[in-house]
């Protein structure tokens, strides 16, 4: 079943786009959408904060839920802006290109 | 060319698992593994904390690149901590079932 | 009156901590306390992403409000600890002694 | 010594203020300065986040030293958007007023 894969984040953000500009009473991602941007950063911030805290003090069951959530968001984030998810699958390849992972150090050494 | 689609974090997941336990010199991966968990959720965090600026001030580029950087620092906490992505792609798989994406906000309520 | 200087953190963090330890249902700050630390802590991360976005987008009056908020919860946190607020006093003042505000960025360099 | 108590904050804010448009090169606090606004903000969120890992996993020490670290950076967002402190601490005062601490929860409940 495609669903088990991270294909799902594909599925997903698709069924979050569709959802925007609908009635916010229909669903909680409708809501989100008519709360606006800042709400929605805000709620990636807390799903992160909540990772954070399951990591270092919960079940590893915890940590694979609060990271659901986070994704969801981050999904939500990305529809609202109109980001296209194949743009960040792009940053992520580019960073395991020839020089491997260190290239995302090297990045970072930059700025 | 595969790696522009999610499955993307599948392979990194990969790459990232097999640098747990080597020589912290030879990459920003097996250092973060060697710095610890709570070293590695701080960096999950602060990369949130970018990733809302990001959406909030800066443009659309720097959304996708910060989205990335939290994605891989996501990918090496679920290493470090021995979640397999799949039960991540699971729990979000869950939550697009039959009452659809409600059902996030129906989880939610309980807490 | 006193109340408009710094020293309403230590009448704040009094009242506070003479909540420990009684009903939840007879206050937001008990409740605080029964749900535990790991709540705590959250709530403090949750505040401080609030003011990161106050301070990026809105206006000067939400930003002393979220710092409010932010504060609030940071003594409740110290509270739930028994960490005496003269410690962190004692910490910020190091920071200005001989060598001025560049002590802390040294302090920094070292980790 | 007065620097032992919150008047520490109100001594420091005052610094900090000084500090501003000077050359970035004298100081850490004149180089936050000149990375500007949305640097500041960062900080301040990524502060928190260390706080809230010393809250659950470290020792009572590095939670003041981390909240001062908090609490330093917070003083630096309030000065580069010109906030009072004072609005701050009115905030805070108006909470335990008549109604007590339940008054912060009151003012959640509304948003």
């Amino acid at each position: 079943m495609s669903k088990s894969g991270p294909d799902i984040l594909t599925d997903l953000y698709k069924k979050i786009y569709d959802r925007k500009g609908t009635d916010p009473k229909t669903s909680y991602t409708a809501k989100l959408f008519d709360r606006g941007p800042n709400k929605i950063a805000q709620k990636v911030g807390e799903e992160a904060v909540e990772v954070v805290i399951a990591a270092l003090v919960e079940k590893k069951g915890d940590l694979a839920e609060e990271s659901a959530d986070l994704l969801y968001h981050l999904l939500v984030l990305w529809a609202q802006t109109d980001l296209d998810p194949t743009d960040v699958w792009a940053a992520l390849a580019r960073r395991q290109g020839t020089s491997g992972l260190d290239e995302k150090a090297g990045r970072k050494g930059k700025s």
